[in-house]
């Protein structure tokens, strides 16, 4: 997980530059669809929320219960299955289910000739590299840049590209306060609350599943302001908070939790995690790093394997 | 909290009377619409998500990050603004936000005169009577039924209508068993999982939240086949899983949770907590109410006030 971790830089430059030579093959499902879903589980799920963030006509839907929701697919509907491996089960019958009423499928996997790779229409083939550890760290970073990538491209975005550019060295400067993210997985409690609003909210979703899945932590993600209605009420002084961004949202959650004990991570621009500067757009990719690093060092606090959760397996097949 | 639990077969009738006398006022608003966003907190947002189950062209989001999204809002779009008092701040403030924009606004809400209620174009009011403890138990019964109502008289659904009117017996069914409620109660771990999928997935949602409010446990919820993919990580013989439903979902769930040693509780028709059988659209509405009195046991289990939760107010004003 370590190692996979720090290949982002290098992940983020590869995906850029395949997306971008491959981008005349994607174009014409997104822009002769009326509308499109967007399917993953776990942490592509969390990709496909990002999705949706971007593009206005598209709605994310967890893969399990895309066939329970009574859509209206059609052939003008551009369903988008977002896989790791490219044989997660319920994404692959959610791509199969849709397949069936005619709509067009785009494939984001990061394995070649994978069944949903072979599924689809058009395939975005992220450039990850094998991922080995069952928690996805650099796969993640992976199809947040393609969704960006395609995202400018199609927006004829050129600031945006020219920025998705400078993440890799951005990266870098996150990766250098490695010693931060040592001390702080160090110490984490065992419950965690993480909160987001707006763009950063699929990204508390996926920080708090890194927490789970690597250091077994209870760990929930709400948006900022939705906290307040309820959820709060299990604040604790074992309870830490983990808060994405400083917009006035978080600031006025701060002041309301902070008569009741818990700890505070804070990671934004110009908190003591400083997260670099960037498009807000593309605040994602470089924000659920840091998590990513904590829940590595809490596992080895606890003296638990990050690459092996004992529960869980890479690719959920049945 | 518990006598208000014990009025929901009144609350179902009157609210029913209510929306069925009214409809003519409401139906031009869907009827015109092109697109529909439904905002809520908390308890009103998991409605919120009912909603968007019933009508296919609408779409749920948390209140507080409605005007983060982006959204395409005009003359042709309907927000739904779900509050039980009509004065949730961030209710208030998307509406009030979309507005500008020229959409049409509905609002369901338990406060005549309320501020929620005079933004409005039209009002759905829902008839739950006064609600005084904090956890909304009463008032979300009446928003899902005012719901269902209008489903089944904008799809002239007469089968469903009638089924909706046989709610209040079934819910006097399901109170019998209070006994149960209390011993599950009584026994209940700290750490909960609620795992529902389809239409029981915003209904797990609001029994996650429920607990919180009410027993202060930790609870998180998850479509029931998206656990798989990473948050049963957290599986331990102090956690306890409350499975809504019994679709070939939640089977395949406990068949791979079974060898955890986690407590399971099973709710469903057939199950030992028995639902009556009723039409699936309406299954959230009987579904929520034994973990309303489970919460309501647990809290008095803890020697907690479950009418007045100690973090909270009963309106977020801020």
């Amino acid at each position: 997980m370590h190692k996979e971790i720090y290949e982002e830089p290098k992940v983020i430059t590869d995906t850029l530059n395949e997306v971008y030579n491959n981008y005349y093959k994607y174009n014409p499902l997104i822009r002769d669809s009326k509308n499109i879903y967007v399917v993953g589980s776990g942490t592509s799920f969390h990709a496909s929320m990002y999705f949706e963030m971007l593009f206005k006509n598209a709605k994310a839907i967890q893969a399990s219960e895309f066939t329970k929701r009574g859509l209206d697919i059609n052939e003008n509907t551009l369903v988008v299955g977002i896989s790791q491996s490219g044989e997660s089960v319920d994404t692959v019958n959610a791509v199969t289910y849709a397949k069936k009423f005619g709509a067009k499928i785009l494939a984001i996997t990061n394995t070649r000739d994978s069944t949903l790779y072979k599924i689809a229409d058009q395939r975005i083939l992220t450039k990850a590299g094998e991922e080995r550890a069952v928690a996805a760290t650099k796969s993640y970073i992976a199809q947040l840049v393609s969704i960006a990538t395609l995202y400018s491209l199609y927006n004829k975005n050129h600031e945006l590209l020219e920025e998705i550019k400078n993440l890799s060295m951005k990266v870098y400067e996150i990766l250098s306060m490695e010693g931060l993210f040592r001390k702080y997985g160090q110490f984490l409690t065992e419950k965690i609350v993480v909160l987001g609003s707006g763009i950063l909210f699929s990204t508390s979703l996926e920080a708090s599943l890194k927490l789970k899945e690597t250091a077994n932590l209870l760990s929930e993600a709400y948006p900022s302001r939705e906290f307040l209605h309820g959820p709060m009420q299990i604040l604790d002084p074992q309870t830490t908070v983990i808060i994405l961004g400083n917009s006035e949202d978080e600031i006025q959650v701060i002041n309301k939790i902070k008569h009741y004990d818990s700890r505070l991570i804070r990671i934004c621009e110009g908190c003591e995690i400083n997260i670099p500067l960037t498009n807000e757009l593309l605040k994602p990719i470089l924000y659920i790093i840091p998590v990513q690093l904590i829940a590595f060092y809490k596992a080895l606090a606890k003296g638990l394997n990050p690459d092996k959760p004992e529960k869980l397996v890479k690719v959920v097949r049945e």
